[in-house]
Order: structure tokens, then C-alpha cells, then sequence
């Protein structure tokens, strides 16, 4: 149910279409987070009409709000939150050791209380991939643990081996001919481990490969490193995707080091602190030089908030913490996002690639 | 640069046609509250396209912020909102009373201390309505004083004089021929004071007259009695005003009593905690029952809200406390306004007021 065709590529990056249960996705491409069945402040149709084909949406939250009983309820997350596109679920890993009060970790999954309500919950890969398959995912992660920053090598070791043999219970717990799932490669910023990771998860055979453990704390450059070294190893004929990353400079980055797929929080979580992003660089609508300010945010951009609000409207609007803002500000973000990774996109299809990079970091740091 | 053109009446009940620069605006209308220049988690253009073609905005909350400066800098409320509609203005009296800490009041105006940063700040007619012309109201409030409830009859009188005098002073201060002054009838529940003031009022004569002081913790009954008395002595080839009323049977009751003109944060701040309208009665979506609830809020609404999402996912929102929640919420309410002001209109329109009264009354308080 998922096919990836490379349209075209310059360097190690590639433009390509990934075919979803029916949908059509153009990579590279961005999937907006919508953590609890929305993405915050947005109708899903907004986010549709932007241009996002994808969004992620958490196993871990899900599971405890609403739980699994009413999404399967509604068919799945597509119809309970009346999504039109493709989603891709995370395991739910990543929370748990992120934002749970942990009891126990064993071979055989996690025991770990609910920051809802204190319960105690029990998640494994087959309870993991169960869910995932519940909520109707179409690309759905395999269960791993992601090893902490920094690790040594030993620690980064054991916890790439626990997240192998968790890949490979993933896989036998499967049940759904139209689910996709992708493996996630580990291994801190060790360049003999990732690779073992990626050579152990080829062995089970994956849809997609994921790049996990990273965006946790490790410099930009460690970052790059790893992506240097693994991103054009794996599988050329899979989409190849960087989770929780990141901001514009790091996806221009992965993609020129062969990334296909990206998810992050950043476009939105900054957007509700005033954090914009346009051509130029980032304008921090909390500084008070943009009070009496008459012009949009970004004069270049054609977004529904730069067309129709000033920066003056939009700094009251936070200043007096009113819902609207928090609105217009994701929508300018978003849109943002959007028009970025359709240039990057174009631009590997155009053969410009470098053109567009140049250009993007001559306009980066502009006085705004 | 004001009409009130009546089409029909029917009892003391009238619809009309309010023309106000350039504006057409049908009669009895509801009017969203917009604060702080904004109604809340809308865009302006939502709230247009809902039907609405006047909101209301505080004078007292926009001259603390962002300052009438901005407002002006922008042309007015209008172009710094992005609204297409009309605007009126309160006199900012009301809040003064309510949300300032007072330092003083004389027969001059009233010092107090902003809630904002303690600031002095001194606000008098001239002063109030040389703000409501700065910010391009297309209606503007006299500034009075909104006697408290409840209040005996000496005080309630002194409070009418006070606001009368003010009330002269205010037509006094009015600059731009364009602008539309209304006065504010006071009294209490006290008949003979509210005929007193409306007869004080009418010797100054203004655009339009509004029943002020209600709203502020008398029972339904002595508000309906107050109604009862003045409202039908009022011009009635001028608009006539109810401030601050209020929930679907106030208005319904208000409207039979010859009020043509509403204003009230019910429906969008009840939106906000999940109490919403429907046409059997209110729903409250944070009872749990609604937790596996496929069905929209109201069968027989057509909002964005009910054609699209279950009471189960508006439910997970609330619980989530996701802003699409408050958005679709607000989404719902507004939608139920307005299509119970078209239902009053038409019905005063087609002589069939009671019939529609009747039908609101036995479809409320349905199981749903």
C-alpha cells in the first residue's frame, strides 16, 4: 500500500511521490504534528488547503485522551478529527520515557503511570503497533526506546539492540495488509552503531526507515554528522524520514544529505509565542519595535494573515493573549513551512537545488 | 449618516432596516462582542460571513491597549481588525465601574487605576467620545454611569442625573458629522426614573436610545418589568437598544417587548467552557455522557461545526483544552445567534411572531 517514486535527485537529495493507501505525497515534505487529533489552532482543512498531504499524530497521547475505545469508534483518526490526508503515527516511545513517570523497563515493554491521572499503563510493540493500527495510521513506527543524549557507546549499544529486537516484535504484530511500518534506526552519535542499527533493521525489512535519537540535545553539527554518514545508506528506493526535526536550516540540511519526510512542533509551538519565520529570518513579534508596526509580517508572503493583518494588529493580539493570534501566527508558520519544502522540492526538480540553498541562506538574517 | 427604516411590526415587536454609513443592517440584530478588537477565536471574515454585519467593541479595554494611537495610525477599529461590518463602541463607563480599581468620581468623570499597569488614568465624556471618534465607531455609547443593582431610589436617581448630565456633555463633545450618538437610559428597576431619564434624554435628543443598568444581577422578572414599562416609549422611529442582553429567552422576551438591537458575551464566552445552544435546549458538552457521542451537537444545525465533527471529538478538545475546541465551539453558538435573530426577523416579517415564540418555548429543554 505504499510506493515511493524518485522523480528526481541532485547530489544526495531526491524529489520523489509516495503513494499512501490512495494519496499522492510529494517529497520532501513536512507533516505538521497534531499531537492530540488536531494541529493546534487549526481545522484540519486548513491544514489540508496549505498543502500538507500528511500530518503525525501521537500514540501515546491518543491512547490516554480519548483512548482507543471512541477513535476506533469513529473508524479511526482520519474521521474523528475529519482529516482528508494521510497520517502517520509515532509508537509512543518517545513520550513515555519523555514526559511518563517511568516504573519499569524489561525486555519485554514498558510499565509507566499516566501523567493524566496517575494510572499505571502497560506498552509493548505489539500493544504499540495494536494501537496504531486501532487509530488507522497509514504509516505507523515501529516501538523503540530513543536513547538519550549524550550516551556513551555501551549504553547507546544496549538501548539500539533493545530498540532491534522491539523492531522486530513490531513487525509480528502486524496484522493489517494496508498498514505500512517503518523501522528506526538508533544509536546515538556513533557512527558504527547507527550503522549497525540500520544493517540489523534492513534484516527485518522495513517499509521506510526512520533516523530516531535525534533533535534530543546533540549540537547541529553532530546532528549533520550522522546524517553525513547514514542518510544515503539507507534503502535509496524507501522514503527516508528525520524524525522531530526541526527548523528550516536543519531540513535544508537533511535534505541535502538524502531525507525525504520531517516532522516537528517547531512551525506551531513557536508560532503561539510570536516566534515567526519569513525569507529574511525570524521576526520575534514580542519586541516592541513591531507596536505601531503597519507592515504584514513578511511582505513576500501570501498567507492569509500577511494579506490581511500588520504586525501592529498581531503583537496586541499576544500582548492580550487573545485565541485569534495564536491563529493567525500558525497560519503564517505554517504556511511558511509549506513554501519552504516547495521550493526545496522544485528545486531538486529543476536541477537548481544549490541555487536555492545559496539564496536561502543570503536571505536568512535580514534586518526586519 | 443614520436610517431606521420599519418594515413590519407586529405587537410591540418591530423589524427594520438599519442603515449606518453606507451599511445595511437588518433588525432586531444580535451584536458579537469583540473586546480587544477581536471576537474571540474568530476571524473577522467568520464572523461577517456568519451574517453578522455589526459587532461591538470596548472603548475602556482599547484605550489601555493597545492605545488609541495605533487605532488611529490603522484608520480605526475597522482597518486594524480587517472587519467589513459596522462598529459600535461602549463609552467605556461600564468597566470603569466594574474591572478598574476607582481612585475618584466627580461630577467631572472618573479617575482610576488601570488593571493593566496601575497606570492613572482619567476618563470623561469629552474624553470617551473624542476616543470612540478616534477609533471610527459608526455608533457611538454616551458615557454614563451604570447604576448598580440593586440600588435604592435616591441613589438610582442621583446615578440617573449624573449619567443625564454626562449625556449632554457627550453630545456636546461629538466632532465628525458622521458620527452616531445613542443615549443610555437609567433608572434601576424603578419605572418613574427610567421614564424620568428616558424624558431627560429625549430633550437632548440623540440618534438612538438604549436601556443601560440591566443585566447586572436583577431576576428576569424585574428586567422584563423594566421592559415592560419603557421600551415601547421609547422613539420608535429610533433604534432601540438592550446593552449587555443576553441569553436566547432574554432576547426572544425583549424582542416581543420592541428592543431592536443586542449585544452579550454569552455565546462566545459560554462557547469557550462547552455550553452550547441548540434548538432543544443547551447542551454541556463537559458532561460525560458525550463522550463516545457520534452525533454533531444539533441534527438540525447546519454550522461548519455540526456538519463536520462529533460531540465526542468537540468533547476530547474541551478535555484537551485544544484551541480548535474554541474555535468550533464559538463556531456553533454564533451560528445558533444568528439564525434566532433571522427567525425573529422573518417571523415579525410574515406576522407570525407567536408562532415562532411558541415553537422556541416547547422545543427548549428537550432531552438531547
Amino acid at each position: 500500500m505504499l510506493e515511493f517514486n524518485i522523480k528526481n535527485s541532485q547530489g544526495k537529495a531526491r524529489s520523489a511521490t509516495l503513494k499512501l493507501n490512495g494519496n499522492h505525497i510529494d517529497t520532501p515534505c513536512f507533516m505538521p504534528v497534531g499531537t492530540a487529533a488536531t494541529v493546534k489552532a487549526m481545522t484540519a482543512s486548513e491544514v489540508y488547503d496549505f498543502g500538507f498531504k500528511i500530518i503525525l499524530a501521537n500514540t501515546f497521547h491518543l491512547m490516554l485522551r480519548p483512548g482507543v475505545e471512541i477513535i476506533s469508534k469513529h473508524g479511526g483518526i482520519h474521521r474523528f478529527m475529519n482529516w482528508a490526508g494521510s497520517i502517520i503515527t509515532d509508537s509512543g516511545g518517545y513520550q513515555v520515557f519523555s514526559l511518563a513517570k517511568l516504573r519499569k523497563i524489561t525486555a519485554e515493554g514498558v510499565y509507566f503511570n499516566s501523567p493524566i491521572d496517575g494510572e499505571k499503563v502497560f506498552l509493548d510493540p505489539k500493544k504499540s503497533i495494536w494501537l496504531q493500527e486501532q487509530f488507522g495510521a497509514d504509516i505507523i513506527m515501529q516501538f523503540d526506546e530513543c536513547t538519550p543524549y549524550p550516551a556513551d557507546k555501551g549504553t547507546a549499544d544496549k538501548s539500539l539492540e533493545l530498540s532491534l529486537e522491539w523492531g522486530k516484535r513490531s513487525k509480528d504484530s502486524i496484522a493489517k495488509d494496508e498498514s505500512n511500518l517503518f523501522g528506526i534506526i538508533q544509536g546515538g552519535v556513533h557512527d558504527d552503531l547507527r550503522d549497525k542499527s540500520l544493517s540489523g533493521l534492513l534484516e527485518i525489512g522495513f517499509d521506510g526507515y526512520a533516523i530516531g535519537g535525534l533533535s534530543v540535545g546533540e549540537t547541529s553539527e553532530e546532528r549533520n554528522a550522522v546524517l553525513d554518514n547514514i542518510a544515503h545508506k539507507m534503502p535509496s528506493n524507501k522514503p527516508r524520514y528525520l524524525m522531530g526535526v526541526g527548523t528550516p536550516v536543519d531540513i535544508v540540511e537533511a535534505v541535502l544529505r538524502g531525507v525525504d519526510m520531517f516532522d516537528c512542533v517547531i512551525p506551531t509551538r513557536n508560532a503561539r509565542t510570536g516566534f515567526l519565520y519569513t525569507k529574511k529570518g525570524v521576526l520575534k513579534l514580542r519586541n516592541s519595535k513591531y507596536k505601531g508596526d503597519m507592515s504584514p509580517i513578511d511582505e513576500d508572503c501570501s498567507c492569509y494573515t500577511c494579506l490581511n493583518y500588520s504586525r501592529s494588529y498581531l503583537r496586541h493580539l499576544d500582548t492580550c493573549k487573545e485565541i485569534l493570534g495564536l491563529r493567525l501566527n500558525t497560519i503564517h508558520n505554517l504556511y511558511y513551512y509549506h513554501e519552504l519544502m516547495k521550493g526545496l522540492r522544485d528545486s531538486i526538480s529543476l536541477d537548481r537545488l544549490e541555487d536555492f540553498v545559496r539564496e536561502f541562506y543570503n536571505s536568512q538574517n535580514q534586518e526586519i
